[in-house]
């Protein structure tokens, strides 16, 4: 069997949302009890993340970490049409990456008791994000 | 076809397991001959990935180099709890990832020969850590 | 259903290949409408990564972000046996990973239309690489 659903979510600005209802409502409405579901997201500037679920410090450390590892406004880049944060969106993209797969078990997502899936929106700006879930299995 | 099963790995603190040979055989156990394995991590505070097999010197400058890309006990961190090496643990998981697919050929999982799959313990004690194996396939 | 399929690309030294429509082709050639693509290299210092594809800059910025992130011949590197791009070959590769999933919908890729799919090489040398795409839906 396979599912699929897009959906689409408006972020405000730089910074991290926990998506684990959403996306554990489509892969209950999916009717498949065992297997895996994929969640993708159809941008270059916002990515996907397992994250620590419980305490919110541990997103604005990473926020923090991630800040200093790459610099807005670093004389490096080049590609600086859309602003200081054009590129460190897309480098914080790729080292985060935009598609995460996950267990599927007894009909809903099965994640550990720690573990949320956020959208991590990096640029300043807030976006209309698309992004798409497949579940496939029995 | 679907196969999934769990299990568990005893770590003894930071540091990476070669788990290929786990992983493959209960591929092998699948009967599945053509596919995907899917490989998770219950967990926010150590990850999966696939590394050189052969000399153990790739994995000890890994570490190095993680140890001073995201250093234990860095002031800029407030969620500090469970010590020193708790949000480095995080940032660690978050850059290399809690799941992992890979083909399945032949019956058996299909890597390069000189990938392993490595599980990385980022907290300094040991923990229980709990996995997830999902084959699909035919 | 189930498709897989392996094809191999010489590279031509460090840098960034866009093989999307390489795996396109074989998406709608596997006569599946709707599911998941998998995409897999056989090596541990060559990476995938969707980036953006418009402009040549984003990708020789990331480049050189990589280039300073992991330099070549830090002293802190032991495995230096194939040279001074070796150890950072591996840890490129840890960083942007070898595996990428991403959806089939009507039987083609379903990519964003900013997205394009990447093979990195990071050794300084040509080589020829072996990847394969399974794709699995209805």
């Amino acid at each position: 069997m396979i599912f699929q659903q897009q959906f689409s979510l408006q972020t405000q600005g730089r910074g991290t949302i926990n998506i684990t209802r959403e996306v554990d409502s489509l892969v209950r409405s999916s009717d498949i009890t065992t297997g895996l579901c994929h969640l993708f997201i159809y941008h270059t500037s916002a990515s996907l993340m397992l994250c620590e679920n419980a305490d919110p410090d541990v997103r604005s450390d990473l926020e923090r970490f991630f800040s200093r590892l790459v610099p807005d406004g670093d004389p490096l880049f080049q590609h600086v049409d859309e602003g200081v944060d054009d590129m460190p969106a897309h480098i914080r993209s790729v080292l985060t990456k935009m598609d995460l797969t996950m267990p599927v078990t007894n009909g809903s997502l099965d994640l550990g008791a720690w573990q949320g899936i956020y959208l991590w929106e990096h640029r300043h700006r807030g976006h209309q994000r698309k992004l798409a879930v497949t579940v496939t299995g029995e």
